[in-house]
């Protein structure tokens, strides 16, 4: 007697077809894409994505839902089957406030920008880009009218990235932030000369770092069979399902450090992916529950682990047989201190742990004010140059180092860099409690071995897919909500050893 | 007042969009895609396969179609308008003769045989493929079946591939070429130590022959701006708009030939969608009009220019500087006479134009037996090496190097392998004409020049995408059916001259 919740699952398992096989295109866009198939490429997704939205938005699928929720005869929350109904109707109540030509113009207005956005990055032309960033904040602030709900329009969009968080609770987390971090920063600028990164500044022959790097993620449990690594111009994560999950990365080859943590990084996202329980593949559940928690993963193995001294003490002398013009006469110590230098810098995707929130704070202000109509898109760059003057002491020379950095506008993404900050919390929040439950996790990674921290995380956060929303998802790994105390335990402990402070 | 007109130009531009899709995901599944990833892959084909099936044989298109008809209001037979409508018509009443259901098992099917294919022609194990060979000739019965039409079960799946060919011309062909091919080949038979190709069988690094050929291509007019070459298992070319064109090769680090003619091979196929008519961009008469008149241009490029004295004249001193230790001692003449090498051989898409022809009519004589039940799945491998005695003289060591070598029947097409004759015979038919048209062309081409004969095509054949059958086009731009005479003097006159026959 589950007629509706199969013909419901079957439904929805097509749609989820049509998303991945959005996805795909995505990711050819991104990757190997050549640039004149462009505008043809747009029509394409654009199509992807208005069928699929009609499809899920069907009157017939909300009755379907509900038929389902009452077959479900008692099934306990945490089954296979509530979850699907309850997360299905979630979705289905959010999508159902979007009309589908409004979801369509989004897609293909933001295919197009991505190029135009791709150039005016290569030019340092952030007039040639403002005109289709004006367009997009039009249609987020038309967004955040439709979905409703909330004391500032960016409300309602944070919470299609974070579902639960307000505006509020993000200023609230980088008061909290600030109070700790800023006395934490002013005390390591005094002695910035502590450290000195110029070993990670030489000839680095990319196919070497490939290699390298993709030789530690295999260490880490990626799996090479159910999932690749390409190059691209901004690095990023996608899955087609948790069988096919593809990492990118971009190679300088003057500077060890984008391609190497680019890729650890990555991958912190790509074994969330991958670990995403067996039996919620090709459903609703499948995949990560919010960009926080899926940020959590990605800089846990960036930083707690990939700059961390018991990690390097395992892999340096590997990476110095790789490079060993370069990095023969550079002492484990002095290698460790150059990949933790502090250092108010221009790019985000490169900061240091330290002032990363920095970064992060000051788009939040930007976007929050800009989608609120209180600055305007021509103001952009003096308004990021000011901020970043305030806030590190630099001033971008140039506009392809400053507001134009980042892809997240021209794909539409506003209210998504919070979830950023939100990720490094909780990085450490379930690093410590991972620890708690195993404490030979730090002695494991001197030697290699990464088994148990994954597990835990399969066990704790991976396997349950989108079932739980990240909040109840958190208290139920680590017994409270997210918070600050952890991770700003580690910077203390980390970098107050590094810097001496 | 064309309503339905434009009404019907929209969903089919859905319909194309989903289809351009499901391109790009069968690209990315031959080139890129994790192994793990199979399953989930054949489920989006599947999907996607469905629904747009689903959508264009719906009533309403049926309907819209119709009342397209009746507002063309006297547009020209050869119009876009008055093309779109008969040719959507044409397409419309043949999908209508499929079940949804039978199309998604189709795919699904043949997305899964495509891997168990893949690994049988590895690991030399023809039982590990037969099973799924077997459901996938049950289910082309099936199709010839609903299909319909034509004396044998054959002519319903030859159509698909070219429209209007029935069995018996093919086999008619096969009649025409054999009378003249026969003593051709018996007369060159005697003569096979008159040419040597051991230069081609050196140490050449992949990285250079993938630069030269590259940069063959682009002198032929391949537009990189719209397209791009992967390295693959089974040479292909595909195209996502005529914006968006992939071709494919693989290279062997210790043979010239697979990669070299296969990159000039697949460009053929790619000029031909790269040409179709701007206008006629995101509609159904986009791409090309049959796979014998696609296969006409491969042949084109890589056969009568590509293997031609005058080609080489220009571009061997290219490659000598490229691979100078490899070719630095061999003569222009020594290395065309290479090239051209007639020998009985094991693999089809390493044969040389001679012999050609006998690898195609063995798969027409095992595909249409196979298909009318004649013979058993099981017995194939014994069939087929029968078979290449007889007509070859050579018995295949391996399964790998025998009946497991094409790609085609794991991907369900059957009927496909005559188009391959048909493309070398109107290679020749069409290249008469061009030259008829500019004299110079051989002349140019000694010049590493290809702008006429490429015009030639591109106003002759290409820009009409699939305004036309091929009947009808081919006797638009030669003023006759097609014919051997062409095909079978290139032959005679170039290798007369080579082997002395």
């Amino acid at each position: 007697m589950t007629e509706a919740l199969t013909a419901l699952k079957k439904r929805l398992a097509d749609i989820l077809a049509l998303q991945q096989a959005g996805a795909v295109l995505g990711w050819d866009q991104q990757t190997y894409m050549p640039p004149g198939a462009t505008e043809a490429r747009a029509r394409q997704l654009a199509v992807l994505g208005r069928l699929s939205h009609d499809m899920f938005v069907a009157d017939e699928i909300g009755a379907l839902i509900d038929k389902a929720g009452a077959e479900l005869n008692g099934a306990g929350y945490e089954s296979d089957d509530a979850s699907l109904v309850r997360v299905a109707k979630r979705d289905y109540e959010q999508q159902r406030k979007l009309p589908s030509e409004f979801v369509e113009e989004m897609t293909r207005l933001t295919t197009l920008a991505y190029d135009v956005w791709a150039r005016a990055r290569a030019n340092n032309d952030f007039k040639g880009f403002a005109p289709l960033l004006e367009q997009i904040m039009d249609l987020k602030r038309q967004e955040a009218a439709y979905r409703g709900g909330g004391a500032h329009p960016y409300d309602a969009l944070i919470d299609t990235y974070e579902p639960g968080t307000k505006t509020a609770d993000v200023a609230a987390m980088f008061a909290d932030l600030r109070r700790e971090l800023v006395p934490l920063v002013a005390a390591i600028r005094e002695r910035l000369d502590r450290v000195d990164d110029a070993p990670l500044h030489q000839d680095f022959d990319p196919a070497k770092q490939r290699a390298f790097a993709e030789m530690v993620i295999q260490r880490f449990g990626f799996d090479f069979n159910r999932g690749r690594q390409d190059p691209t111009v901004h690095p990023f994560c996608t899955s087609f399902s948790r069988d096919d999950v593809r990492i990118t990365t971009r190679f300088d080859p003057k500077w060890l450090n984008p391609a190497l943590f680019g890729t650890l990084h990555e991958t912190g996202h790509g074994l969330y992916e991958q670990g995403s329980g067996e039996a919620l593949e090709g459903t609703v559940l499948s995949g990560g529950t919010s960009l926080g928690v899926h940020e959590s993963q990605s800089r846990l193995w960036e930083n707690i682990v990939g700059r961390s001294r018991g990690f390097w003490s395992c892999f340096y002398p590997q990476l110095q047989e790789t490079f060993p013009a370069q990095l023969g006469n550079v002492s484990l110590d002095a290698f460790y201190r150059a990949i933790n230098k502090v250092s108010p810098s221009f790019i985000r995707v490169e900061a240091d742990e330290v002032t990363y929130n920095l970064h992060i704070m000051i788009r939040f202000e930007i976007e929050t004010d800009l989608l609120a109509g209180k600055v305007k898109v021509a103001d952009l760059p003096e308004l990021w140059n000011t901020k970043y003057q305030e806030y590190l002491g630099i001033t971008p020379p140039t506009d392809t180092l400053g507001v134009l950095q980042d892809v997240h506008w021209s794909s539409g993404l506003v209210g998504y860099f919070p979830t950023y900050s939100m990720g490094n919390l909780l990085s450490a929040q379930l690093y410590e409690k991972a620890v708690a439950a195993h404490p030979s996790i730090p002695d494991d990674m001197a030697r290699g071995e990464f088994g148990l921290l994954l597990n835990w995380m399969r066990e704790n956060i991976h396997q349950y897919g989108r079932k739980f929303e990240p909040k109840e998802l958190i208290e139920r790994a680590t017994g409270e909500p997210m918070q600050a105390r952890s991770y700003m335990k580690y910077l203390k402990a980390k970098y107050g050893e590094i810097y001496g402070v």
